[in-house]
């Protein structure tokens, strides 16, 4: 009789939840502010109240929902368990499932945001149809998720798929938020390729439209686009590193299809030109092929990866 | 009433064979030549015969073998198909499990053999306990075997867990047999660690016992053992690569451990305290404090994962 499932999100500012039928498709989606007050304690009693609200308004009852998946901003374990706590929801180390089970009773699983996002986009977004994929998210840091034959790697302490802080490059000089020196989230991220884009127009004074305002992901992609050089050098470097990061990723766990999203995807399709020649240079030979696609669901990728949880664990 | 199971592990010279209780204790175990004429088409139906007289000797009914586990050399799906056939055998591509019930008519799982060897390695050694493991293989290449959450990381063609060919080096001028440059296989397996050395040796004249007679992957950790300065030297660079390379391994799929097996990790635990400084250097904070072992299993890694593979096909 279960017919409907919720995919919860939660992230530093707002919860957003989305209700689905066991199909996957959406019904209605909305978001909570997330409050960090008394060490978080607040967040999931707020989650649960505005799903039982939400069940009231459609007359959902308890034993018509499936399930409720939860994606939360730190390490998951394969329970459930926030194994290094969410400092930034003020969470200690605890059980996610059985503390929100403490204000609604139906089942839940919970998993952490990047890899439930990958989950949401295998599912229903950039990498439907195909079970072996790597979603990369290039946003002001590196993230990614991972999955392998239908189920997320989790890892060890959670920290599977966290692609960021591989190492690239022996010369660099200044240290990743991670203290390394050279991660690939130096170079890919919207952070990076402003980096790389200011040490390029450094270099010389070759005229370009980057020298004029601010410089950011779009910027420099949409020169690309007016067919600026400068700009297409910094493209070709961004995709050089990217590139050979992502062909490292699949020289480990031999992908179907890479799902690029975050902010500089937005770039579009013209991103993947730049990746692509370098990925393939750089991999090795039986990996070769892989597809690469962009995130089709924005935002919404975690709710879905959430909603996608429930009924997997239904199987 | 499936008491038994057998584990093959197809070579490009023998096949090993290995009777097992469905507990996991080796019962028996034989090699047979790999008949590699006429395209390979003798190896299965030599492996069903000499499986079939095992049985006979034994009185073992077909009823009670629960399977038989075969791990092959070349690309395997998770279906057992032999997606790039196995050059080294004169195969095509065919469906392996398919191919051997012709000749028995028992189950039949199949996978790669550094894989297969990897489940071994988790099964019954150096990663016994654990779910989340890489396994990696230093011999005249560097092969491995990824395990996530107790199953095998096969990967889109095959090539899931073939760590050797990961880009570590820009500057390198010799070309990997993959023909790159700069690849894993070529500083940490046995011919690796020869060419670091004679790079070494021919950089000054600083006395070394090195200096007299053939170099090989074991004389150079005698010298070490030795306490001889400029072997000590290589082993720094060695480590300091294979470090990094595990390095970038765990922060793709932060394992629990690392088993490290192979013709050169006979060397013994030195070998790692050379590759544990550079790895805990290079890799992502939450990916740390990963364990080390040796591989334990030898060359039995392969009929001991082949065994799992049909136990664990039957839960």
């Amino acid at each position: 009789m279960s017919q409907y499932a919720f995919g919860v999100d939660i992230g530093g500012t707002t919860v957003k939840l989305g209700l689905f039928d066991v199909e996957g498709a959406l019904l209605d989606k909305w978001e909570i502010p997330t409050r960090k007050e008394n060490k978080g304690q607040e967040i999931l009693p707020d989650v649960a109240k505005s799903i039982l609200q939400k069940m009231e308004d459609n007359k959902i009852s308890q034993s018509e929902v499936k399930g409720i998946g939860v994606g939360a901003p730190g390490a998951v374990d394969s329970e459930g368990t926030m194994v290094g706590g969410a400092v930034n929801l003020g969470w200690d180390v605890f059980n996610l499932p059985a503390a929100l089970k403490n204000y609604i009773d139906v089942p839940v699983v919970a998993g952490n945001d990047a890899n439930v996002a990958a989950f949401g986009e295998m599912w229903m977004g950039g990498g439907r149809g195909y079970k072996n994929m790597v979603a990369v998210t290039l946003g002001t840091g590196v993230g990614g998720g991972i999955i392998v034959d239908g189920r997320m790697l989790v890892g060890a302490t959670g920290a599977g798929g966290e692609v960021g802080h591989i190492h690239l490059n022996d010369e660099e000089t200044e240290a990743c938020g991670c203290k390394n020196k050279g991660c690939l989230e130096q170079y890919a991220s919207a952070t990076g390729i402003v980096r790389l884009a200011k040490r390029r127009l450094a270099k010389d004074a070759k005229p370009s439209v980057l020298r004029e305002g601010e410089i950011s992901a779009k910027t420099v992609f949409d020169a690309v686009k007016a067919k600026d050089e400068v700009a297409i050098e910094i493209a070709e470097q961004f995709g050089d590193y990217l590139g050979r990061g992502l062909a490292t990723i699949a020289d480990v766990v031999n992908p179907e299809i890479f799902v690029i999203g975050g902010g500089v995807s937005k770039a579009g399709e013209i991103l993947l030109d730049y990746v692509k020649p370098a990925f393939e240079k750089y991999v090795f030979y039986p990996c070769k092929g892989a597809k690469f696609a962009l995130a089709t669901l924005g935002n919404d990728a975690g709710i879905y990866g959430a909603c996608a949880m429930v009924i997997q664990a239904g199987k």
